[in-house]
């Protein structure tokens, strides 16, 4: 039996939609679906019959063939494009189609402009999906932000406590990485090209098959010709049609990579945050509990927190696979590459399925995330007065005798030995102030926390700008 | 004597203006300007004297520093803005500046503030270079694709000849990737951010201070107050003002940093191209001769090809950056993360030089590329008839007795005897065709370059396009 | 249908050998043989029964499972070890165990003990098979670099040819790349060790049940004992005993995966060489040619190079999984990572696949790779005289009037003009010589090699000491 | 004014000694070193005179050259080492140096013998020092966890508590990562190679000279003088003598980088732990407190966690760079790489820096590092009983009416309401036992700790073993 893979090492996408949907079924399937289209656009253009593309269309089912026999045979030729199509001619034989169907069939292309477009079917195919689950995850973390909107909570830096803010803001700092991420993957996918060049990437083979029917056209009006027949199939596939074939100039799998990358690094800060908040001592968040999820195989009582967990994963693996698309674009040469464009591949693949990842992840996580306000108001009480130091300093130094030195005195005074701030600052202060109630004042944390809320309403409307965009 | 770095071991940089325009005084400078930028600010707001701002801008100058002991005392704080902060306040006390300048002076900021927006600073100086640099390259590439507009050459994919093209062609395929890079690079740098947020990314600080000079105001109208300072300081620097702090949401960083690796992706394609080409064997392409340029320490007669060995370097060299400026983002944690951010620094600094030396090798190796069109046709013969065999077969195979796979065999038969296959087929044809001429048609490679040219006109034109943009 | 993936997009390493031995199922198996393992050694101590041992060796056997089902629940507890424990403990109920099979299934152990294990059972069983492959192609290039010990070709530094060399040097460094790999590999492999800590790394529930059957016994005798277990583990599953458990610390990791990638980089340069070799220009090289291999979709008279593109292929693609690894490693936190953890499986597993097919590909391209030394001979040519200049330099300076600088002069010319040094030279040299005996000693490059054919002899040596290690 | 850096960028090994030991200075040193060791064992050798030496070696020192300048020109031959070797020769002639020391400067090398030999002679300066950090940094480790071998602390995995450990062995762990970072260490310092083959790797230019001198012996016999010669200067550097050149061929490159890179990953892996546990609301380590040190720019009594915050910036930083290497090695092509082994240099410069870092950070950190064994008593007791959960099922289980179901019952019971599973399990077991004295002991976290101080003292003793070595 020829061995396969079902994602055992993967955790983070197998069980998620992209398992399916950049599945080697669903690329096979792409290359099936580039290659039926295009028949289908001959036909359209009197290239060939209607037939012909009808008996094409009817072998371009991924489950009519072997798949396992496919990949055995894949290092032949260094591609899984090759075998296929013999394995499709066999199939038009078998199906008893017109002789000129296998005529049509893949005239004028190049491996490559089916593998990179059937490719750029599986990231779209793919995408589409994760854009729903980036909305959802923005729009639950959007509602969050929203309601903990006065939750006041403590702002680490470095890992230490610095000042208060708004949890809200937290959220809504998750929330603006999805939608900086989201709109990159917007643009990266409203570009994605279809390939069509033909072996040299002159699409001279399918000026020979034009100019054949036409023979009185000039190379230009064939050339427009061409073009149009590529515009075609790019409406067929709902991808866009390029200026040139971009057989060695790799910018669009880079554009590409590089937004689905950047969904794992948007999701991958999200989840160190609850990660953090989620460990017992800090306990200012829990991840949803569902059943049979998150258990141990040793410790009955051990929730862990998987999504967050996983989310971490795809976030620590996805900067590798970058890597390597950007190592390949950056040492391609001649007009196809000489092993750079095959490692490509599964790197993309391997991208695209953990931004889905991401995006599954993410989802559940922000519509499900336990938050324990209490445990932020605990927290934050922890650092006492001295969170607000920073302000104190402002305030104070000019009503304290000693100035700023003084308060800085203080501050020191209080971290070594512990004795509050306040307690310290009364004996400073001018007797004639009501200290009582200007230290209320100036040590209520919630008093402290600038543009907090309005920083939240911005990047909730940035994301509701881009959710319907 | 504190050691310092010269470029000895990054030879792609070294002696470029990207040496200088990101150099660590460019980046000292950067950090002067923008706290030079935040106290005029402050006095166009009359949150202090136009005598303060006057004060911090005479300071201002990264001349005035010692930055071996800047960098000596980086690490105490884990980064270089603490210890220039204290030597910029010695500075006012020593130029008798007014009491008031030391507390406008970074007045409400915190050290990612400054740090962050002093790197974009320094990225936007230096990408003005670089686009010039792209713009040149393109120019000479744009030129160049149009003067060999039928200069005819052989197509390779997998290293082995393929077909006909034309070196217009080739040449027009660097000039997409330059165009697709410039692309990126311009929509990065229109988005630069400034990074304005105080300690805890909530501008607390600065609301405090409008909020004594403005008692009255609401805190919505304060945070308007405030948004309107980020907004002047962002137009005084040339930066974009962000939606909200962006202290762990570095998506602003891996848009700019992906831009800056996809030049290198593109001549790095350039590059491969003219290093195979120019090699001895191949002959079609050398570098330009420089004076003192592409020596050997042992070989007199040698001449390398230094640009494209470096440009190569650059290549070869950015994508790891790249991946570390994922990994940082992706592992951000709290309101600043505690390792992450401090390892972008150097490597977004790498991908500006690399990046910088892309276009600035691009350029000249654009500029004075030699062109041998003698050895193209030479090279091209080498394949002989086969080099259209894919055009045989479909012409040819109608009108042969035997079809396509008498065909295929011919062609088999012409690579393992070397007969070529204009002999083999002779006897084949109907007799009724005046075989010359139709084969002299059939066999010449310029008659077999599909839509080459107008690919050519595209990409020259898309590129014009984006030049003025 | 789950969506399973088979290798497409993996030309390097489908079809070879790694596709199975490091497939999913083969992980899964592995992860049975550590659980089975234990039990037996268990049974060995005397902790549970011979009977217990049988029944869980006889549902050890992948085939039994449902592997997508598993991967399906692989994400509830973040790896596949939990939901696979599930259904063993339905196995045994299935298959009428005794009921104390149950109770010593797992005991004491934790997920992480046993995927780690598993990992190093896939990892040592492949690099088994890898070894052998880099024998096997290190014997051919032995072979082949003897065979040219004498085969005068060029020498070419950054593209341009510097000075003779012989073809069997060059072979050599291939294969004193392999050596090196091998070595790397070897001691690799020796250290791999078992992971055995329970679920904090303490042993703890294990010592629990030791103290159970042996209650008088110290804590430092039942520390003892359970280190017996251990090595009684690590013995039966073919692997080494660690200091202590590691499951943060993972420097075993780390040498696995720059041993497996140090392959992949020793194959990328065989490859460099032999693509370039091969090109038709060149024609140094060719590929060994298999019926059904290296053709192409369109062009029929192609032959691709596939075993140097997909050898390619693999050494650009192995780095990114190497710096994932260290990511992860050097992320690591607590007694079990966050997410590293977890990103450390596929990277390894792609590893350890694309140094197998390193060795696939490695293999065969060693044995039937074909040599052309004529076309050595006539690229030698191009350069001429002006090839050992830099002999020419040492030799003729003190012997021509104006010496150094005179030489250098004529080089010039020679480069210049094409005028053979040769000539050039004559008119130089004193009178009184036999010039021609003398040029013709001074200008034979298979004059000037050097310690050449002792660099072969001795990493052809070097080989040997290590492939009968 | 040229450009230079001061390490404002990478706060990580600025102020460190391997600014100094990995500088460009330290570079150029190392290249000078290289060129007046051959000189000298030129003189040894009979090759040349003491006087050439003497002269050689005079001028060999780095504070005669304008490294400024020298980078300046280092890009025209795509190396430093060229305009450097001019340098050298124009003060050879300024300093009166016999006319036969220039000669005998480089005779027989090319740059790569140089670059590549200098950079590991600053490698191996490096690791000495780093290596007594490292040795350092473990010992003061390897004291702490002795002090803290019956500290009882919380295990953590996927960042919730687990079960109770040693605060010691968590320590081990980190010293465990040091050890084995340092034992890859020495093996690839060990391993370090000397440079040594003339333009095409052949020592042709070398023959030739000592053919020159000894005109009647035989190739084989020059080769084995060569060898000697090569010897010479290996030991003569302090390097090793390798089988043959490796100019293309990289593993020495690889092994060094990767066991840079594994102490940086074994480092970032106790920052890790650090940053956690001295987070406020675990509070169970804090950072050494050095005067100057870990302030903020902004809050007054912040201390940052400034030496994990730097360990963790390398760990994040260092496989980009590994990465890097890796791809250089795999696509090195012919007798010299074009472009990839230029990559390399700043690539391992920066690898030898970030362990150099790595180390003196690891130092401080493992020296002062403060311990709060009450935090962690506090942290442990947050979990209760649960945490020995795993414990209660086993031994519980068999005496409890309902067996492990009404134990996991129970469990899942406590977790729910909060209330002790001590409470919940005295009503179940078996009247006759004394419950209280059997649950004290059930339920104590320091009786549930298995091999914890057995490991410790093995990690303890192999770093010994290490250290000694």
């Amino acid at each position: 039996m020829y061995p396969v893979d079902f994602g055992l090492l993967s955790p983070a996408w197998a069980s998620t939609p992209v398992a399916s949907t950049a599945s080697d079924a669903a690329f096979a399937q792409g290359m099936l679906d580039v290659e039926a289209a295009w028949v289908k656009v001959q036909a359209q253009a009197g290239l060939c019959s209607v037939a012909d593309a009808d008996a094409v269309a009817a072998i371009a089912r991924v489950e009519l063939y072997d798949l396992a026999a496919l990949a055995q045979k894949g290092p032949d030729g260094a591609n899984a494009l090759i075998p296929l199509l013999s394995m499709m001619r066999a199939k038009l034989v078998e199906s008893d189609a017109p002789g000129t169907a296998a005529l049509a069939l893949h005239r004028g292309a190049t491996s490559q402009d089916i593998i990179d477009s059937a490719l750029m079917l599986v990231a779209s195919r793919s995408i589409t999906l994760l854009r729903g689950d980036l909305v959802s995850a923005g729009a639950s973390l959007s509602r969050l932000s929203n309601e903990h909107g006065s939750t006041v909570c403590v702002a680490r830096s470095l890992t230490q406590h610095a000042l208060p803010t708004l949890f809200g803001l937290r959220v809504a700092n998750w929330l603006a990485g999805i939608t900086a991420a989201g709109r990159a993957l917007d643009a990266a996918n409203a570009a994605l090209p279809v390939q069509w060049g033909g072996a040299a990437g002159t699409l001279a083979s399918l000026h020979q098959r034009l100019g054949a029917t036409h023979p009185y056209k000039s190379n230009h009006r064939l050339a427009e010709h061409a073009e149009e027949l590529t515009a075609g199939l790019a409406a067929e596939l709902g991808l866009l049609a390029p200026i040139a074939p971009w057989h060695t100039m790799r910018a669009p799998i880079l554009a590409l990579g590089s937004a689905l990358a950047s969904v794992n690094a948007a999701t991958g800060t999200f989840a160190a945050d609850v990660l953090t908040a989620s460990r017992p001592e800090i306990g200012e968040l829990s991840e949803p509990h569902e059943a049979g999820k998150g258990g141990s195989s040793a410790m009955p009582q051990k929730r862990n927190p998987v999504h967050s967990v996983l989310l971490r994963n795809a976030a620590l693996a996805a900067p590798g696979h970058l890597a390597t698309l950007y190592n390949a674009a950056g040492t391609a040469v001649d007009e196809r590459p000489d092993g750079g464009w095959h490692a490509e591949w599964s790197a993309l693949r391997e991208l695209i399925r953990l931004a889905g990842a991401a995006g599954h992840h993410g989802r559940i996580l922000a519509a499900g995330l336990n938050v324990f306000p209490e445990a932020m108001a605990r927290n934050l009480a922890l650092s006492g007065d001295l969170l607000v130091s920073e302000r104190i300093l402002a305030v104070a130094s000019p009503l304290v005798a000693g100035g700023k030195a003084k308060v800085d005195e203080l501050v020191a005074e209080s971290v070594r030995t512990g004795t509050p701030l306040r307690t310290l600052l009364q004996g400073e202060l001018p007797s004639d102030m009501d200290n009582q109630l200007f230290l209320d004042d100036l040590l209520d944390p919630s008093g402290y926390l600038g543009s907090a809320t309005e920083f939240i309403t911005r990047i909730r409307k940035d994301f509701n700008d881009w959710k319907v965009a």
